[in-house]
């Protein structure tokens, strides 16, 4: 099965938009259940279901419309070059909404986080793009059937079509029709997400490349999947009762979990920096003063803080630049 | 069983020695196959083989006597005060060998090697510590017999009273008498050990509390353990085959594997420093370039290098500071 026949499922034919524009707001989201490896790689099925909390504030807003010719992707009120790998990624995603090969689109994505922080910009992207071309095509289409076609994307854009918490089945079906993202119904207004913005001395590997590598060669990959199971359970269970040392320490040992069984692969694949080292043994300091604070990581150098809001203060403090959003606002 | 039980089965009795003073050297050494998993906790019996190369030149010199009255233990000149953890986890040791309570142990080290550098010091301290008193009490032991001793102050340093390559088999007895040491018979004349010195900016866990932590709540320990069986077989054909690029291959990726079923513990177990991570980032850059070096890490911040000779001066270059080690001098 291709990305094109699970279009065509949930599409049916492509038509020409009637709307002159379409426009669409996606919050990047944080895994607390990490996606880290696939059991399809063209239609991006995880080998697990993840979970995850929206990042409010931190996300894209994207505007789509059509012309004769060329696609033309502007970043940022910036264009982008049509030859680099970000719009040749687009381009190919668009191609599954092309009514007519002569059709072009033109994609305008802001992004509403620091640039260039190596945040999972991707994630809020497409997904922020679907609900763009969703309402340029007026399909109407339902929040799972946007998140499978943000799925199609990026993996992570399908947890990205909420807020709040959200939990992305793994599904068990060959077309991933069962492989979608819901939100949970649990609010946590007290909760808080510190985001650090770390600058990489060096570029890491990307997800899509880490994650083949990690399921290829890591001898832990199968402990992962195990464990992300186990994991699940808990986190759910930790939010339906608002137990937050429990969300908090499974949250981080799954992110650990998921850099050692991406270490132990080879090549081994590493995102841990040293200036997000720091960071990590401040957190342990902090929890080791009696302060609940948590951590988790994904593939790449920035570290996201857990805590609640009475912590705010302290985590100002310790952490100056942090950024703090409010997953639940009012 | 108790270590006593097992000092009991090779020495027999105890008596006072006939010598004024025994006298020991050791080198540490390098795991390339890790020991990071227990059999036994009060015999130090290994969960898996593992198999090392001495460090020429890392080592320590320990010289013996016994006296009336309580234990002194001088370290580089310096007498150790006697309720530090270092004095009293000699004392326990030497408590195994008091023939009667009233003898104390006047023990003095002389560490060659960089100090407070974090090298595992407890392998050669405790291996020259055996070998003194071997020539202190005149037992005439073998090296099986050394090496089982030298277990128990410290699993690593059963390694230590051989040079070159050794292998520390498991053994499955539970007295241990076939956990012991041996030397290997290949030589590698040209290979080479750059040592790293890393200062670490916090204090790690202490590798019998990070080993325990790992085997109880660590979802990677059994992998962990079976990829040590893989690794061990593949490391004796390399060896015997003298081909470098497996013996590197996989000797980091037996460093990174230990590394990382101890950072999936629960509490987290981390050595990797950013001080460290520069320098692997710059071992991947070499590799990439085309050079072969490899590297090591213990439960330390620092580095290990390996190589061949025809890479020294490079090594050098890109590492000032290195202290490359000959494990098979002429």
């Amino acid at each position: 099965l291709t990305k094109r026949d699970v279009v065509r499922k949930i599409i049916g034919s492509l038509r020409l938009p009637r709307r002159d524009e379409g426009e669409g707001y996606a919050n990047t989201n944080l895994a607390l259940c990490k996606y880290w490896g696939k059991r399809d790689e063209e239609l991006n099925l995880p080998a697990t279901s993840s979970l995850s909390v929206s990042l409010t504030g931190f996300g894209s807003r994207t505007r789509v419309s059509v012309r004769e010719g060329r696609d033309r992707v502007e970043l940022n009120g910036k264009p982008v070059p049509p030859a680099s790998a970000f719009a040749r990624r687009l381009q190919d995603f668009l191609d599954l909404f092309r009514p007519e090969p002569s059709v072009g689109f033109v994609v305008q994505t802001e992004n509403q986080m620091p640039t260039g922080a190596g945040l999972a910009s991707s994630a809020s992207g497409f997904a922020s793009l679907v609900l763009a071309l969703n309402d340029l095509f007026g399909w109407g289409l339902t929040g799972r059937e946007l998140s499978i076609l943000a799925r199609l994307g990026s993996g992570s854009a399908s947890r990205s079509v909420y807020d709040g918490f959200v939990i992305w089945h793994a599904g068990s079906s060959s077309d991933g029709m069962d492989s979608y993202a819901e939100p949970l119904s649990h609010r946590w207004p007290e909760l808080r997400v510190g985001v650090l913005i770390v600058r990489a001395e060096t570029k890491g590997i990307g997800s899509r490349e880490g994650m083949r590598r990690t399921a290829r060669s890591s001898p832990y990959y199968t402990s992962w999947l195990e464990k992300c199971r186990g994991d699940l359970d808990l986190l759910l269970g930790a939010i339906a009762s608002r137990d937050f040392a429990v969300l908090g320490r499974v949250s981080e040992s799954n992110a650990l979990a998921m850099h050692a069984a991406a270490l132990a692969a080879w090549p081994p694949v590493l995102y841990l920096r040293g200036a997000s080292l720091g960071g990590v043994q401040k957190v342990w300091r902090l929890r080791g003063e009696g302060h609940p604070v948590y951590f988790s990581m994904d593939a790449g150098p920035n570290l996201k803080l857990l805590f609640l809001d009475r912590l705010s203060e302290r985590i100002r403090a310790e952490f100056p630049g942090v950024r703090i959003v409010r997953p639940f606002p009012d």
